[in-house]
């Protein structure tokens, strides 16, 4: 029974929180929240106690901390939860700078760590990594991955999310490494703001497309918008010598209307919590089996890092207007 | 807070139990099972006691009790909770006899009672009814069901079904009525054994379909198998003045490989468990919403007799080769 | 080279005689029509000459006839392109009378004869076909078939029509029995009249459904309406003991558009001619060599009469609310 | 009624040359090959002549010219047959340097030119482009456009080919201008040899990506392979402002299979003549169409200039490994 204590009980660590409340192999035990009646809904929600961050890092009841709290805190509360000799889960990114992490994974030494790149998790991505790895596609040639959010956040959060690339590209770049199997050496970037001219004035792009390739070649498309008007689109293709594996977006239903206009379905799931409801699960139960066995787990610190480089190198080539070698 | 009992923790009770469990507004309190491992598994879970039927159904702690006992002690066990004032959800079918059921019906006068047809509460089949109430496909006037089961049950089980019409089209019966919104007058069914010669030997058939009108002259076609090598097959297309709607089945995930074989999606669903696990959620949800605000509640026990003489109006068709009016 | 005169030059008279004018192992050379301008365009278009019935059936320039006149004109035809020694290609139905089918069968003997049953040569439905063949779905279990048109004909066309059975759902029959490659021995049908109650009062339906069994238990649905909003709906599913094939309806294009109201397709192909262009392309191109090498042809005059006599059972058992053996 | 002169009865030119003689509208009057086979097999079946291209250039009788020689004898025939008079069809590209482009569009001033860029007339394309104009998607942000062969060209193909970009993503280049409505001023690629590494020898990619954006920040993302395992991958997503317009591959039929391993359709068409065969018959209608009513004609000598330009850009991109400004 490994016992957790939850670090920040915002939209995500309520998911997490429940989702270890729900597993019979963890105890969720204590939780910290500096708004109370987020940390009291989850509390009383999943029975487990309410306490600060210093008591839940140094708490001889705790075998393991999930960090939700906002990035600028992660390096840190990595640092000591790690110092303390506590496994670690933490929500990505790790931090804006890849300095930092880099700094943060030499203190850590070995301390269990986990990214919490989510979307590793969800059930049609890991059936196409599943898949790769099984041979269905022969070697993997070229990957395209497309991620819309419905819509922009407010723009004082993306002044302060260190920009598209590092923000939301970021998962993306950690899916090309884990699909492609390759670090990347190339990347080259463009950026727009085409959905609103404010996440322009603040800095940052909204439309965005990177083009990647590894040393021997492969190459790998990713393009990302803050809107999209038909729900949360999140597609993958793989291309391989053997053929092409795609995994589409979940639609609401499965309804289909056809009448004088067409054949009409459901929009695609909306939000990021509904599409990705399994893959937290999914992801939480892994980092408790994982750190029962005491096997090491992914995705590790490095690939927090490696996905950061990514994003500093994309930032860089989008604003330079040139090729970026990492 | 609505208090409830539950009897019968086999495969259904389980999941009934855990949806009341989890509900914010109901409480699970008691738990009767002959099987004193399925009762045990079911209370851990829940937190609720264990007890015998007859302490449960004159407790006053229970407001309401869940029918998940064997077919044959439905229609009592409702007359019996019935008279000590408790509201009622049964699983179908009510009774094999379409008699028993009139005379259950008779006896508990306006006692709550609502039928599991947990189909109406499908996330798919609630949509199409929905869109059909919203006009989308103008009059309805031909509803094609079909329903086929990854693989028979045992032989044993088939024998005390009532047979094919009754056990397994008996949802599908009710799809037609709930999605038609009219009483069938006519009935015509076949029926053959073809996925198993023992079923036939059984007397039963495996492979069957019916065709029924309503008296305005809807039209509704169903067809079950106890068999489909590529999953759980659930699928309907309600066509009307202004269009077709349909729903689909749910795939496992969304990824599509394209190779030189051609194009290949994964198997649909295959377990009633899996497919349907939302639609029992919202099936207590419903119940429980219903009963909190003292509204009545469909599936009724009327519906549960209609799908019934339906059943029975097909088994005679298909035995004596001829129309059978309602 | 097969010298064809054609008796006919209406819609599909037009479409079959420019079939027979591109293909390399056959010549257009006479066409009869009382409509001058018909007969004129497509004399134009082929370098066919003009003639009369008479002449064309007595020609020695003629090896073959093809047949798209009105409906009772067709047996007559037959017998005197037979007794003049050609090979006979007619459009379905024969005759709307089966006992007329029977008689002209008798009379010709072993003539080439083959009837228009265009659909067998979608290349959708022979692949259907071809692949039931070859194993697919193993045994053929359960086939249902559903074929609706845009949009319903004049009234003064449904009454001269024989009825939807026999008109509309002929190649369906004709269909069921090529698919499921048994003969069927009882016949349950319902039909009313919700498109247009003119249709009613003319005697006849506009949406049906039938249901079928042959003597080893093989199950056939079809279903027919007059009206699709979303264009002309023609889909088939066959179920056998290992799995499912089904055929699909073909849209106008593979554009999708998904925006804030869901993701949509154009409509399916709305118009029989362009459906079934190939199918009529490639039934000729059959006839023709089939001709050429001497062998056998289908669907041959028995396929004709026996979709009619289902035709005629159908019609009764909706009629008398009776199951109708054959 | 318009007279062609075809020059070039390989594979392409077999296919203009049948179309022109289906045009009601048009007549091919004179063909030129040196391969007497090809040209007389066009002659036999469209009744034209054969002759010279310098008698075809100055023929009276020629009111257009269709050029479908090797790549390397466009320029100087467009030169000559301007020179002459003729209205002029080319099949793409106008050549592979960029700098004879514009030196044969700056002698030839306005005489009619029109640029054998097919895809533009698939109907797929076509209604994407037509529903982007009718305002479908908004404002146009950003264009994928996938092009994948089933199959590699000979070495010795590709040694003469100007490199894939050149050869073969030059379409796609087109297909970004068409659908985006504006030029790219940036250009960024990348390629390799993963397919066959006799391909790289020779000194080209097989496999290759593009990044390209416009001056209003619209982007567009282009990739590229000689092998597609499951058939000719032609495909488009148009991501605007308001939603997404996509065109997806068109299967052999709509024929699916489900069976224990999932759910199968058939490959998508695998031979651009038989994907693309209604755009080449679009195209030519539509060029016989605007010459007779003297209108002008797209796409133009310039867009095939333009496309020529992005396909150099993208070559000194993924060569040099730099962004390149157009």
């Amino acid at each position: 029974m490994i016992r957790f204590g939850l670090l920040g009980a915002g939209r995500i660590g309520q998911i997490h929180g429940r989702n270890i409340a729900a597993s019979p192999a963890a105890k969720l035990v204590l939780i910290a929240d500096p708004i109370a009646d987020a940390a009291g809904r989850l509390a009383s929600a999943t029975h487990a106690r309410i306490g600060e961050i210093d008591e839940i890092v140094g708490s001889d009841e705790i075998d393991a901390v999930v960090i939700c709290t906002p990035t600028d805190t992660h390096a840190e509360l990595i640092e000591r939860a790690a110092a303390a000799g506590k496994a670690i889960f933490c929500e990505k990114p790790v931090d804006l700078s890849s300095d930092r992490i880099r700094a943060t994974l030499a203190r850590i030494g070995d301390a269990p760590l986990m990214i919490g790149f989510n979307r590793r998790f969800d059930p049609n991505f890991a059936s196409l990594k599943h898949r790769i790895e099984g041979g269905d596609v022969g070697d993997v040639e070229l990957v395209t991955i497309l991620s819309r959010d419905p819509a922009p956040p407010p723009v004082s959060y993306i002044e302060r999310s260190g920009g598209l690339f590092r923000d939301m590209m970021i998962h993306d770049f950690d899916m090309a490494r884990f699909l492609v199997g390759e670090d990347f050496v190339e990347v080259q970037a463009v950026g727009s703001a085409l959905v609103d001219p404010a996440i322009g004035a603040a800095g940052d792009v909204d439309t965005a497309a990177v083009l990647m390739k590894t040393a021997s070649g492969k190459i790998c498309q990713i393009s990302c918008s803050r809107r999209a008007t038909y729900g949360y689109d999140q597609r993958i293709e793989v291309h391989g010598s053997k053929g092409l594996l795609k995994a589409e977006n979940v639609p609401q239903t499965t309804v289909v209307l056809a009448d004088a206009r067409g054949v009409s379905a459901d929009p695609v799931q909306n939000f990021f919590l509904e599409r990705y409801a399994r893959a937290y699960e999914h992801e939480l139960n892994y980092f408790i089996d994982r750190l029962s066995k005491g096997e090491p787990m992914r995705p590790s610190g490095t690939d927090g890092l490696q996905a950061g480089i990514l994003a500093d190198a994309a930032t860089t080539s989008a604003t330079e207007g040139r090729l970026v070698r990492v």
